[in-house]
């Protein structure tokens, strides 16, 4: 039985992942807490040691963290969302402490695609790409059927491409940046408008109803944030000329509605090679993506 | 011995290359020429009759394509210069004619890093992109010592990754377009600005030479590049975690005074985890680079 452990700047996900992917003792922890009151990594350590006690069949742990891992994969070298575990030796920490567990770390958006390409829907695509859209927008890509590390092992950060106005595709289009864009759109909009504007938008929820709902401005708001996905990725593909390109992260539940601008920007950007061969599609996993890419990172040996 | 074939849009050229890159035999030919009298094809069959029959030392024959491969490297799908030769399928029409030949093709920028990686200043560098700035832009890179081919093997155009105005990156600093810019900046030119306003600018080289001579026009030119460059740098440098760069091609002989706005560019748009990596330098081979690379398709099987 494989740990693991999926830890984002809000909560600190943990799961015991089975060979076929079902997760069991799923456990969610506030990050900003652990941060706070014993240290991220004294909290983490705690929480590994209580559950490997409780459950003895543990054979190892697959850490996710969402930063930029050192091209060695001992330590987190840039963690935003939690900066005292930067340069810490993280796996050899975890190594001491639990001397019979086969320990490994990997960037969270990478996890991701690992959990899609080992127990998603897709699983054992040779080539595909998974775009998150949450918070941050990570991103990840499998290519030859091996995760894509890049030359020193932190590629595919797309969601810090600029766009146009010198901002960059997270500033846009992470969630928070989207339902304030949302908010400006909504003050604007003819009051005939169906919905949105008398109904407060209070979240994504909220704005994926009104786009359902065939509220103009909502639709108009996807609109936006898909044009800007497709700008990004044109450049993207054309540097590793990837065309399946899968979308997980909250704001994909909307994907029906930001999916054809991303298409139709695609194909005018693009030549037929690329464009001809372009398959959007929603991921499979949702929000377990991560926590199950992370157990991946110990059952499929191969990928690191 | 090999012969390596360098297919460009102006001109195609053969060169018998020894194990340590020496080029012998070289001659070279107008593409438009071939097209035009006896078809591309059967001009690049005789001429290939000619020289192995006269060096029948001849083991292999690798040749660049300016062009979009297929993915198992059998023929060529997109190649604007010479539509005739899309789709048709030419390693298996030259193994007919050379049956005793192990015969390779490949795309013209991925030879040109092959090149450099093989026989540069730089051979056996683990990881490094190289961006060929001349009539196109094009570009390839070596990461983990192999070929970067991507997902459907074409990757690293990016030449054509589009620029905030809607045009590329080539549609800007392709030697022809970046000619007709500098026309005009020097048309509106301070009349006391040195050098070029007077001596009448007549290509890359009269170009570089007035830099040189501390022209103020153009070194704005220069850095009106660099900055282009820059920027489609910092996406291409997000996505694949790769910081060493050499330029090649015609304009990088003026190197000096495009790669100060490059590297301002990157530090200004990256954190420290990329821009203290940074290592921008000219590429060691210049023009023959393709030719050399070509060559290196045989030499060095493992590369596909």
């Amino acid at each position: 039985m494989i740990l693991g452990i999926d830890i984002g700047g809000t909560s600190v996900k943990f799961g015991i992942v089975s060979e076929q992917g079902e997760i069991s003792r799923y456990k969610k922890f506030s990050t900003d807490e652990w941060v706070s009151h014993h240290g991220f990594i004294p909290s983490l350590i705690e929480e590994i040691k209580k559950i490997t006690i409780s459950v003895p069949e543990i054979k190892g742990i697959g850490i996710g963290f969402p930063g930029l891992l050192s091209a060695d994969r001992r330590k987190v070298i840039m963690l935003p969302n939690i900066p005292s575990v930067e340069n810490v030796p993280v796996v050899e920490m975890m190594k001491n402490e639990f001397p019979d567990l086969l320990i490994k770390i990997e960037n969270d958006a990478k996890c991701a695609v690992l959990g899609e390409y080992h127990f998603g829907a897709n699983k054992g695509l040779d080539n595909f790409m998974l775009v998150t859209l949450g918070t941050g927008v990570g991103s990840g890509a499998i290519i030859n059927r091996q995760l894509f590390l890049g030359a020193r092992g932190n590629a595919m950060e797309i969601g810090h491409i600029f766009m146009p106005d010198g901002k960059t595709l997270e500033q846009h289009i992470g969630s928070n940046h989207l339902l304030e864009y949302a908010a400006e759109v909504i003050s604007k909009a003819n009051p005939d408008s169906t919905g949105l504007k008398r109904t407060k938008l209070t979240g994504l929820v909220a704005l994926q109803k009104a786009a359902k709902a065939g509220d103009v401005s909502a639709i108009e708001i996807y609109n936006y944030a898909g044009n800007l996905i497709g700008e990004t990725l044109t450049s993207v593909i054309r540097v590793l000329d990837i065309t399946t390109i899968l979308f997980g992260g909250g704001i994909s539940e909307a994907f029906e509605f930001f999916a054809p601008s991303i298409k139709s920007r695609l194909n005018k950007n693009l030549p037929p090679y690329y464009s001809k061969s372009v398959a959007l599609k929603k991921a499979s996993l949702s929000n377990e993506a991560g926590l199950l890419g992370a157990a991946g990172l110990i059952m499929h040996e191969k990928v690191l």
